[in-house]
C-alpha cells in the first residue's frame, strides 16, 4: 500500500513519519474513556519519571478523529477504546498496524479495566484474565463473521505475562489479585443478567442460577472487551494482558453501593499494577510513588512562594 | 425500584425529576461522535427556531458519565452513541428507561449515520434502513445472548416512518434517497470485507464475490449499529428510523477519495432530512434554512458594528 490511513487514529503512513513518532514505543495501554486514559498518561509519567520538555504538555494525538483519545509518554501509549468489542476491535486493528509501520518489535498490550463485575469476588480486587469466554459458548473463542462465515479465533492471553503481573502484587496491597476466566458480553443489561435494563424477561432466581453456573465453569469476572482484545492480540502474536478491578460481587447484587471516594481509589488499582510491570521492565526505581520534583524545579517550597508572589502581583496591579 | 440509576447518562430517577426535565421530548436523535451530535443540536435549534433564554448555552447533560454526550433542544434530544452495537445498545436501554420515567408518549428515535458504505450506491446519497441484517445470517434478527441462551429479536424498523422520510426528499436535493436492507457488522475491517485491516486472509476477488452476493440479497449499505437499534426499538414498541449517508460505493473500492469539504457537506444530509421530518411534525415553517436572526437581535448589521466597537475598545484602552 502506498499510504495506509489509520482512519480512527487520525494518522497515516503517507502523511506521518510513524517510525520517527512511535518507534520507541514498548507498551500500549488501553482503557474505556478518554478522561481515564488521559489521567493514566499523567500517572505513568510520574511513575516512570518521564519529563516533558519545558513549555510542552501532553497532546491528544487522535483528537481529529473524534473517536479515540491517544497520549504518548515516552515508551508508553495510553489510548481510550470506548465500550464494547466492535469499538476495541477497530482500535486494535489500527494499533497493530501502527506498531508495524513504526517497526516496533514485541510491544506489550494492556487493557486496563476500570470497571467490571466480580463473580464470587468482592469489590475492590484485581482480576487478571487467563482466557476470555463468550456468554453463549463459555469457550475461549471469538466467533468473527468474515465474508459471511464465522471464523473461530482463540481468545487466549499470554500466561507468562499474567503470572508476572500476579507476582507483582504484594501482601501489603489493599487489593487481592486473582487470575481466571473473564466472561465478555455484548450488552451491559440483559447480556450480564441485570434486572434493571429496559427489558427483563427472566426472574432474579434465573439470574443467580446463571451466575452460579458460570462461576462453576471458572468465570470470576464480566466485562465487554476482553474477548476481542485477547483474540486479536493472539492472532497478531502480540503479548497482551487484561487487568480489571471489580466494582462489586454480582453473586450478591447488581447495585454499586460503594462511596465515590473509595471507587475512585479502586479504579487506580489496575493502573498501579501495570505501572509496576512497566517500571520493572524499564529498569527504573521500583519505589512507589516516585517522590521527585518535576524537572527544572530546584525546591518545591520555593516554587510555592514564587507562584504565590506571581499570582498576588498579577491580580492586584 | 426506589431509584433507577441511568449509569451511562449520569441521570437517575431518585436524583433527578426526569419528568420535569424531559417530559416535553418528542424526538431522540442518536449519532456516533459527541462532536457531531453537539453540532446537530445547534443545527436543529436553528431549524426549529428554538431560542435559549438570554445568558444560557447548551450543556452536555451526560458530561459526568464520560461515556455519551447528550444535548436537549426543546422537544429534541441529540445524543452520541459511540461505535458498534454494544455501545448503542447500552444507550438505548437507558434512553428507553428515560422516556418511561419522563412519561413521554410515543417518542420517535432516529439514528443519524454520518458515515456508511454504499453497496451499489455511490457516495453522497441517503439510505433509509427498511430492516437491519447480520453478516452471517443475512436475516433481520438480532441474536442476543441472554443468560447463556441466544434470543432472536426482529430487527424491523417502522415502515410508515421510513416512507414519510423518503417522501420528504425532493428532486431538488443534491442527494438521492434509497430505502433498503442495511448490513450491520461487528467489525470495520474484516467484518466489512476490507483489505486494509491488520489481518486479511482473503483475496480481493473473495471480497467482491461477497459484496455482490449481499447486494443480490437486497443489501444497499453497511454500518455497525442498525441491528441493535432496530431490535431494541422494535422490542420496546418505539417507532425508529435509521438514515445514513454513503461515503463511497464499496462495489468500486474501499478508499474514501472525496475531498474534505464535500464530505463535510454530505454528512449534513441525514441531519437535513431528519430536520424536515421534525419541522413538519412540530408545525413550524418548512422553509430551509430559517433565515431569522436569533432572539434579542433587532438588526444583524447593527450587531456587527456593536461587536466591532466593543472589541476595539477592550483591546486598545
Amino acid at each position: 500500500m502506498e499510504s495506509d490511513i489509520l482512519y480512527h487514529l487520525a494518522l497515516g503512513s503517507g502523511s506521518h513519519d510513524l517510525q520517527a513518532m512511535f518507534g520507541d514505543v514498548k507498551f500500549v495501554c488501553m482503557g474505556g474513556t478518554p478522561r481515564r486514559m488521559e489521567q493514566f498518561a499523567h500517572f505513568i509519567m510520574k511513575e516512570i519519571g518521564h519529563v516533558l520538555p519545558t513549555g510542552t504538555q501532553l497532546l491528544d494525538i487522535s483528537h481529529n478523529s473524534h473517536r479515540y483519545s491517544m497520549f504518548k509518554v515516552g515508551p508508553v501509549i495510553s489510548v481510550s477504546h470506548g465500550m464494547g468489542m466492535p469499538s476495541v476491535g477497530i482500535l486494535l486493528h489500527e494499533m497493530i498496524k501502527l506498531m508495524y509501520h513504526a517497526k516496533v518489535k514485541d510491544p506489550i498490550f494492556f487493557r486496563l479495566g476500570h470497571t467490571c463485575g466480580g463473580i464470587g469476588i468482592e469489590g475492590g480486587n484485581l482480576v487478571i484474565t487467563e482466557s476470555a469466554v463468550g456468554t453463549a459458548t463459555l469457550q475461549p473463542f471469538l466467533e468473527a463473521p468474515i465474508l459471511g462465515k464465522l471464523q473461530r479465533r482463540p481468545a487466549l492471553l499470554d500466561k507468562g505475562l499474567a503470572a508476572e503481573l500476579k507476582a507483582l502484587s504484594t501482601p501489603d496491597d489493599q487489593w487481592q489479585t486473582f487470575v481466571g476466566k473473564t466472561m465478555c458480553t455484548t450488552d451491559f443489561y440483559e447480556g450480564q443478567g441485570r434486572l434493571d435494563g429496559a427489558f427483563c424477561d427472566y426472574t432474579e432466581e434465573d439470574k443467580f442460577a446463571f451466575l452460579r453456573r458460570i462461576h462453576e465453569e471458572g468465570v470470576i469476572n464480566m466485562e465487554m472487551e476482553s474477548l476481542m482484545f485477547a483474540a486479536l492480540c493472539h492472532h497478531a502474536g502480540i503479548r497482551g494482558a487484561v487487568v480489571c478491578v471489580t466494582l462489586l460481587n454480582r453473586m450478591k447484587g447488581d447495585q454499586v453501593k460503594t462511596d465515590k471516594q473509595l471507587l475512585m481509589e479502586w479504579q487506580e488499582y489496575p493502573q498501579r499494577l501495570v505501572a509496576r510491570y512497566i517500571r520493572s521492565h524499564l529498569g527504573t526505581d521500583q519505589a512507589e510513588p516516585l517522590a521527585k520534583a518535576p524537572a527544572g524545579i530546584r525546591c518545591l517550597k520555593q516554587l510555592h512562594l514564587t507562584r504565590q508572589a506571581s499570582e498576588h502581583f498579577t491580580s492586584s496591579e
